[in-house]
């Protein structure tokens, strides 16, 4: 096989073998292939595509690339959730415990926040001691111990999406369905699940704006996953104003625990269940609903969460007292310019607001604060006075809030009545 | 500017400022912009294409990314040739010295040969001690005592171009219209032209097979002259079978000596014409065809590549005595199987098998045996009975025969006959 041959190929829309697919991403995963010659194929595969069965053998391949867990021999149905990102979107933090306290195995991989949206792996660093760093051995432990885990992916976990994704990132070939597909299957079948739920961000503050792309997005993990023996299933949910009333990251554990305590804002309560049905139908988990609305009520889902932050390294103290969470200096509200009812409150500038405030990255190496963020007192529908604060800016450095200032004040529309629209879009 | 932008841009069709273009080919020059992101924008260029102002800009931006020579205190018209390449194309050997003859000034920076075709190069370099390395003053000076010049790009000419064929070369870009041409033109107008016939090669022996290509590439190139003040026409000539009857690097140098005498094979002779007329046409010279006729029948164009020769280091005795080129040590016909009219003898087969035997390249890094090639006997519509030579096979080493052979033998077909098309296929 010679890469120059492949290129060209899937340049003129023809395809590649299976075969072929494994070669080229074992030899770009060893350096034989160069990254220049995978960005000419990146390209060609944003702008030609790859069918059903190369998108197989291409996320085949890259889960190849590295060590696969083996969790056959730990009991019980394992499933986990995966979200394209958003603002907001704190889910998995109160869903691991809900799900894991009905007797579903949780081994969630997680990510960090990149441009305008956020990553649980940064939020749950917010938790003082908190290590998402786990190896395969205390992984898998805490998983046993806990019935559930939350880390970040390890080094030896898939690294050919490692170079890849940084290959994407720097030469316009992120925002491919295929390419996005194989990203996230290759690190999920690398967790050796059952089952995953898929939550597919659509709006103005996701990476996708169009339904239709969430759908092939959806339907394209599906396939995949069904190729493999995991089922998906996949909710389409809503992504135009934040998730919950907090962006940042202590403020994101802090509502997290509201929810677990039956006080969660009503959006982000409705999303976590919605989620957490699919997981429960998954494992075959009868009345669903009621058993997670239990857990809460029980206070089982935060006691397991508490478990969980203690193995892990962090602070348990946290979840009776979120005030030990870190807290910024300042705050400042944004006042509503005229009185009349939220029509907009974009997810995508309150994002780029907060990460200008340190909350997030612009870029790869930047590091986070994760005391700073944005409480949005104002969403879509509610009516406001002139004057009264659209939200509550918690900033560290006065210069981080002047550059984050513009984007914050320009996300809100205020106009004669709307009506939010709905959270879960379509399920899949 | 951000290269990545850039390529987003030109990855969902839009279109690049000229100022963008000049930052992108210089930063990439200057190895701001790394290959892997270049090779990313090649691949989104090869398959959206370049518009006319980017194309210029493009071409400009190359051209400025070394030295460009100035000739304009040269008196006479500057007029050069450019082919895409070929099998037995040695037209522009007997053309410069016909047209430096009547008084036009040629100064001729050529190629080498690629993978099936030959390169001008290579064959002048099977002269004995003859250079095609000129730096830029001896360049000037034989371009003004001889009225011509035939050498190779130098290293400061078009350095943006040297990286960027290499990178395409790697990266399955190469036959992309836009970057064809830009690669063609930069070099020309860094030749300080005031015009240029192109010589666009179709079919099986040229990298176009299709007619509708090599319009398209000849009217960009047209484009990007008259952008530039530099009158461009275009011959769109016929390279199913190999032009003349030798392919090889020696016995090119003799066939071009042969047509200078006024015996050379018709359709070399022919061709060498053409692109002669167009070149005198461009320089205002009445009766082009005759003024060439009779710098053959006086000697007076074989006297000027002698002085040609003898200026850039070459031993002149081969005009007159071409058994001092170089010789292979055997030679072995191809017979035809069976007897008929050829209907086929195939350019690309041809050329393949020489470049077996050592005549081209199969890696740019490979060297040249200039001794070896195939001397075409039988051509589309000749008759030939079983047994007959369909060619001769000058080899030195078997082994090289062994690999050739196959390729040779499969050139021909002989079936029930068959007329030649017409040479130059048309003019633009």
């Amino acid at each position: 096989v010679n890469a120059v041959e492949l290129i060209e190929r899937k340049r003129d829309g023809g395809r590649l073998a299976p075969g072929e697919v494994a070669w080229l991403i074992d030899a770009y995963s060893t350096g034989t292939v160069p990254d220049y010659q995978m960005a000419a194929m990146a390209m060609a595969v944003f702008l030609r595509g790859l069918d059903h069965e190369e998108l197989a053998a291409w996320t085949v391949a890259m889960l190849e690339s590295g060590d696969v867990l083996d969790l056959s021999d730990l009991p019980g149905v394992k499933v986990d959730k995966h979200s394209t990102g958003g603002v907001g979107d704190k889910a998995s933090i109160p869903l691991a415990p809900m799900v894991a306290s009905t007797g579903v195995v949780v081994p969630m991989i997680s990510g960090r926040g990149l441009g305008h949206t956020g990553g649980t792996l940064d939020k749950l660093e917010a938790i003082p001691g908190f290590s998402t760093s786990l190896d395969p051995d205390r992984f898998r432990r805490i998983l046993e111990t806990c019935g559930m885990v939350m880390a970040g992916q390890s080094e030896t976990l898939v690294p050919a999406d490692r170079k890849l994704y940084a290959l994407r990132d720097a030469t316009g070939t992120v925002p491919s369905i295929p390419l996005i597909a194989s990203s996230i299957m290759s690190k999920k079948l690398a967790e050796d699940l059952d089952a995953l739920v898929l939550d597919v961000k659509v709006g103005r503050g996701a990476f996708m704006q169009d339904l239709n792309d969430g759908r092939r997005l959806a339907d394209t993990i599906i396939d995949i996953g069904r190729a493999r023996g995991v089922t998906v299933t996949a909710l389409l949910t809503q992504m135009d104003q934040p998730l919950g009333r907090e962006v940042g990251n202590a403020s994101e554990i802090a509502e997290s625990l509201a929810v677990l305590r039956g006080e969660g804002p009503a959006d982000l309560t409705e999303l976590v269940m919605a989620l957490g049905v699919e997981m429960l139908q998954m494992a075959a988990i009868e009345e669903p609903r009621s058993r997670l609305e239990r857990a809460v009520a029980s206070g089982e889902a935060l006691e397991r969460l508490t478990e969980v932050i203690a193995a892990q390294g962090g602070d348990p103290r946290v979840v009776e007292n979120p005030s030990l969470l870190p807290s910024a200096r300042h705050e400042m509200e944004i006042p509503a310019p005229v009185s009349g009812v939220v029509t907009g409150c974009d997810a995508r500038n309150i994002g780029l607001g907060a990460m200008r405030l340190g909350a997030g990255r612009e870029r790869k190496e930047d590091s986070i604060d994760p005391a700073v963020g944005v409480t949005v007192h104002a969403k879509v529908g509610d009516r406001v006075d002139s004057g009264q604060p659209l939200c509550v800016v918690h900033y560290n450095e006065p210069g981080r809030l002047d550059e984050a200032r513009p984007w914050l004040e320009a996300a809100w529309v205020i106009g004669e009545g709307a009506e939010p629209s709905p959270l879960v879009l379509e399920r899949r």
